[in-house]
């Protein structure tokens, strides 16, 4: 039986069905859809990789089977750091990351990623969900054939690890730090050498000298790299990732094959995973920081106020010489700022006024 | 031909088809679910009442409609606040509110929705999905037949509207106020006499004086009730409920019945939608509050200080005489606290070391 034929016969056998069975109706043979979704993480690490693995099973699940999706870590399938090139040109469908992992070829990017000194977790999702962030970004990547998405977020980040103590702006110069995105490009005005590279490979590196300082996550996934064996000196706060949001992405041309049945699954999936992955995030961190300092000696420090007046400023002068640059990124810094505006002027009456509701 | 024949036939038929046919594998005649889920909110209400329209047909476009459920507002079907006993007694499949609407018949529901001076809706959602906070709810519904899930939660909302100004605990004092759970609770040891209604009663009861105060959400919620033409001061923060959690309640006899792959699917949803609806109250809220204040001359206050000094006094008192009369509360009520420390020790090195970073 050729497939045309095979086809009409279910069709017409449907057809009949929706007659006698009022209460079933059987699909018809639906395209199955076997993909490959490629993250930057490290292989079986919690929260991220698990999470991305979560939701490809959530998906293949929801779908009936439709829509089966194979997940790599980093260097598994592709380096870490090429997820984006893979998707882009469709050698894989999927790829899960941070955008401003892309900074270098689209420096916009890293506003859906975070912006130091900018929006928490709550305000960039109020941005993506409530907001025009994901239209912004969607528009962004669309010249590169990709649709991206919220996918995760780790809430505001530790300030990074350091083998020495940081005073003032002075003692950060000439350091080699991992650090991505703006984050780094602000590190850079303070005489820092910011390198990028995967999490998997940040250890090695710290432990054999190669970066003298890093940032990573928070203490619940640092502690899993082991980064005190490399470092004892543990900052706070993340002042240059406040809430920074993981991505989704999509090589595009897939994506518009895809049903709009499965679209929504996608979608709604990564949704929930969003959500799913912030909320463990904050539920373990704490434990973790206890860990460190109690069985590891991590010692633990506020960044004075002085250093972090001083990379407050230079974040400022970080933005408007890269909106100087690039007329993308002027766009997306427009839209974020005055969204993120209002967000500090709500704030200001819910969240802050709560919290020092709290410490009356 | 009778059904058992025909789904014979069909599966015969796409055992051949697996074979002919790689990427495709047609559905045998699934069942269909016919639902019905009351909500407690106005009809055509946004966010909490479009939401959950939005929750229901994402469900059934990603079930390829194998589940459908018709969504009915406060009292198209069921009073509002009948909800529970609704779906409690299988009258309809599904519901939606707010578990601290049910505290006479479980006390202990109240910590799902929120607890004054508690938890924000971050917190709310790490206890969720990365605590033990599902878990104890559907522990604490089980012996009403309900299997309840969060989805939704508006953020910090405001204090609440009332007719003069708010002074000291004094002008508290003998008001009639529409403020549910436990901050109504709260507010009667400050002299006040609470009461519950649904959010459709609030204007009326306001605007003819039945009640003399009321709180409800935010700006957004508030100016869409009208609450402005009947009271113009306008308070905050939202002591009594800074991070509210909405529910999704489920028959449990009918949550049984769904194969596993539609339990997905509904759960998944009800956490994206737990996610959307916090994210539109956030970016919405602001421009609401400028109309109010701009366009209906409302005048916003913040509680002074010793009130909500006594009202922090006052809800731990609170929590510590209901915990004495209830041991599922008592039960419930540790668990919070202790999460709710953790997350407290978090914060103070998380988000409030960023929000103080951010004024320095």
């Amino acid at each position: 039986m050729k497939r045309r034929e095979f086809v009409k016969k279910i069709a017409a056998g449907s057809a009949v069905a929706g007659g006698l069975l009022s209460n079933a109706q059987p699909s018809l043979a639906a395209k199955r859809f076997n993909w490959k979704l490629v993250t930057t993480w490290p292989p079986n690490f919690p929260i991220f990789q698990d999470g991305v693995k979560r939701f490809a099973n959530d998906v293949r699940r929801m779908s009936d089977n439709q829509l089966n999706i194979q997940v790599f870590a980093g260097g598994e399938l592709i380096p870490a750091l090429q997820t984006f090139e893979a998707v882009s040109q469709g050698t894989v469908e999927m790829g899960h990351g941070a955008a401003y992992y892309w900074a270098g070829k689209i420096p916009a990017a890293q506003f859906f990623t975070a912006v130091p000194f900018g929006m928490n977790a709550q305000g960039m999702n109020a941005w993506f969900y409530g907001g025009n962030g994901i239209e912004l970004w969607q528009e962004v990547y669309a010249p590169h054939e990709l649709v991206p998405f919220p996918m995760g977020n780790t809430g505001v980040q530790m300030g990074g690890w350091f083998r020495k103590k940081i005073d003032s702006l002075a003692d950060l110069k000439g350091l080699k730090m991992r650090i991505p995105g703006l984050g780094g490009k602000v590190m850079a005005k303070a005489g820092v050498n910011p390198v990028l590279m995967a999490g998997g490979e940040i250890y090695t590196a710290l432990e054999r000298g190669t970066i003298d300082a890093t940032e990573w996550v928070g203490p619940y996934h640092d502690l899993r790299l082991g980064l005190y064996r490399a470092a004892k000196y543990y900052y706070y706060p993340g002042w240059h990732e406040p809430g920074p949001a993981l991505e989704l992405i999509i090589h595009k041309k897939a994506w518009e094959e895809l049903p709009k049945e499965l679209q929504i699954i996608v979608q709604t999936a990564a949704e929930a995973s969003n959500l799913q992955m912030l909320s463990e995030f904050e539920a373990n961190n704490l434990d973790a920081l206890h860990t460190l300092t109690n069985e590891h000696k991590v010692q633990i420090f506020e960044f004075p106020a002085d250093v972090l007046r001083e990379l407050h400023k230079l974040t400022l002068e970080t933005l408007a010489e890269e909106a100087d640059k690039d007329a993308e990124f002027k766009k997306v810094y427009a839209a974020y700022s005055s969204f993120s505006k209002n967000m500090d002027a709500w704030n200001a009456i819910s969240e802050a006024a709560y919290a020092r509701a709290l410490k009356l």
